[in-house]
């Protein structure tokens, strides 16, 4: 007799992106890089860094349960009220936060087959059934998903951009597939990699939420370009009425003191992730270039990271590179086993990828 | 027509001790204590401070999925393995983690009516019944609890030591109650406050583990005496066999990189942890005679803070000693109107504490 829940026996753990320190442990390597998490590679925000010092010796106190300054910053940096804001540790919580909030049990949920995992690993977690429908030329097909919505669908997830593959879903796409969607179902737009865009039509996602369809939730975070991956900050902005709720779910103390007192601060580094924007769209072009050279495909990206087809067993090509110090992620959990996704590094992170992508290929 | 979840409309949420900064900043009040969550009036573990300061610059970088060097420090600490250990976002996160890896939908949950508030807004946000008991001259009623058990109990929470009331259940009491549990029943210990017991009758409850009712899970934290509210790490310790689904409910990245690496070192800081404990017990002694000398009856306790009834409405009394920026926690919330919960404090603190409730009385 087990006494496991059913729903939780099935699921499949996460598997992350393989940590520099437990590479080097492991391969007794010194100089490994890692491009694996999509994390900003000039490190953090040094003004986040300053405020996290300031901040050290009062740990023994828990964090502001209604993180009031972070909140504040975040609406006046978004040109919305506090109340709006959500506060999670890191969005993976707020994606539980969510589906707590709002999905029945006996309702379902909507997002692609190759797209962010948690999304479905989460709704497993909850006990929710996850309709998965799949990418279209690596975009989410809005057409196919507005096909399998039914009466007891209630949230609807879409990563724009498009984690692995990097493809978004434009303005006027998005608007398309909003016009007649029931009123009583959630379109949860995850924009986790929303600085890295140079696209025009990218949707302006936040003006919906003051329009007819008020039903919208935006995922932002300070993980990619804010460079704050490790102190787990994820943020949701929504109707005050929702994001009432929401905190009723959400745990008093779920985002720590020195994540709100660094968050706050990056906010204010305007520097820092123009500089850090300018790396990663001079990396992509870098790494298009390269690519191209070796005849290599890839997916064209407007985020941090590249799909890149190696034309075999992703999971082989990983541990190859890795013998090499390159931590890179093979898609087989994505199901896309003959895939990398690469993070754009630096300049010399880059370099360093190619060269050992040409060895190992 | 409302789109959030029936079960959550209903939800109060938790109210968290006032925190220094929003008191200061309400009142205009310059020097402010709080003895209102229990925290370590001492600050960190120096050794933790340290381990931050030389992580900071990495958290660009995501946490360690598997809590490798934390999880195997606790292991160590606590003669038992990695594989026993469940690391969260504080131990409100791993209570969220248990009910959702064990509890089935019609499955219900017993604790006691005057206890940790957590344990029931965290079932009622993941959809679960519970039964409360009441206490029983402000012990856990175990008898009571086994009085309520049915065939759909699945959990029982237990705070031991008991939050608010400071009362624990005696090892005897405890096995007693053991006896003859349902074997498709989980006992849940939270050990929150385990640092400051001073008596010999504690039960040793990691060494039910290896007995032969090993559906028990114990949690600890290090929010408490090791001083590390702000970063939240709590952990459960379980058979590698529950903590194995448990891993699966997880978050990937819910503990974040500080967080890991101060706990880590706290743990090799016996140190400081004496002298919080010692601090402590003398604290103890000290509110006790002075609140014996003013005729005010309060709980004995084996905790770092004392429930004291102050034979009168608490939320006015806390209202006034806040004029005085001393914050303690009125009891409102759990039922017990007349009562104030403090924390014990440095003395000079403490002594704070007993002028001005002398003065607000």
């Amino acid at each position: 007799m087990s006494l496991i829940k059913n729903s939780i026996l099935n699921i499949k753990p996460y598997m992350a992106g393989k940590p520099i320190e437990e590479t080097k442990r492991e391969l007794g390597l010194k100089e490994v890089i890692k491009l694996a998490s999509n994390e900003n590679p000039l490190g953090a925000s040094p003004k986040a860094l300053q405020a996290i010092r300031k901040n050290v010796s009062g740990i023994n106190r828990y964090p502001d349960s209604q993180g009031f300054y972070l909140k504040r910053k975040i609406a006046q940096y978004l040109k919305v009220q506090s109340s709006n804001v959500v506060l999670g540790n890191g969005s993976d919580e707020i994606i539980d936060i969510i589906i707590k909030t709002f999905v029945e049990e006996d309702e379902n949920i909507i997002t692609a087959d190759t797209t962010f995992l948690e999304y479905e690993i989460i709704s497993q977690v909850n006990n929710r059934k996850v309709i998965t429908v799949p990418l279209r030329y690596f975009k989410y097909d809005l057409e196919g998903i507005k096909r399998k919505i039914n009466k007891k669908t209630k949230l609807i997830f879409i990563s724009n951009p498009n984690n692995p593959t990097g493809t978004y879903v434009t303005k006027f796409e998005l608007e398309d597939f909003m016009v007649d969607l029931p009123r009583d179902l959630i379109l949860v737009l995850d924009e986790a990699y929303d600085t890295f865009i140079d696209v025009d039509d990218f949707p302006k996602s936040l003006q919906y939420l003051s329009g007819q369809n008020k039903n919208i939730i935006v995922l932002k975070t300070f993980s990619k370009a804010y460079g704050l991956a490790g102190l787990r900050i994820g943020y949701a902005i929504a109707s005050s009425d929702f994001a009432s709720y929401m905190e009723r779910v959400r745990q008093p103390f779920n985002v720590n003191l020195l994540a709100q007192v660094a968050a706050t601060a990056a906010l204010d580094d305007r520097d820092f992730l123009r500089k850090t924007r300018k790396v990663i769209l001079q990396g992509r072009n870098y790494l298009y270039e390269a690519l191209n050279k070796l005849g290599i495909a890839y997916v064209p990206s407007v985020a941090n990271f590249i799909l890149i087809d190696v034309g075999k067993d992703s999971v082989g090509l990983f541990r190859d590179m890795l013998k090499y110090g390159v931590i890179v992620r093979d898609m087989k959990q994505y199901g896309l086993k003959n895939f990398i996704r690469v993070t754009i590094g630096t300049r010399k992170e880059n370099e360093r990828f190619i060269k050992v992508l040409k060895k190992v290929l």
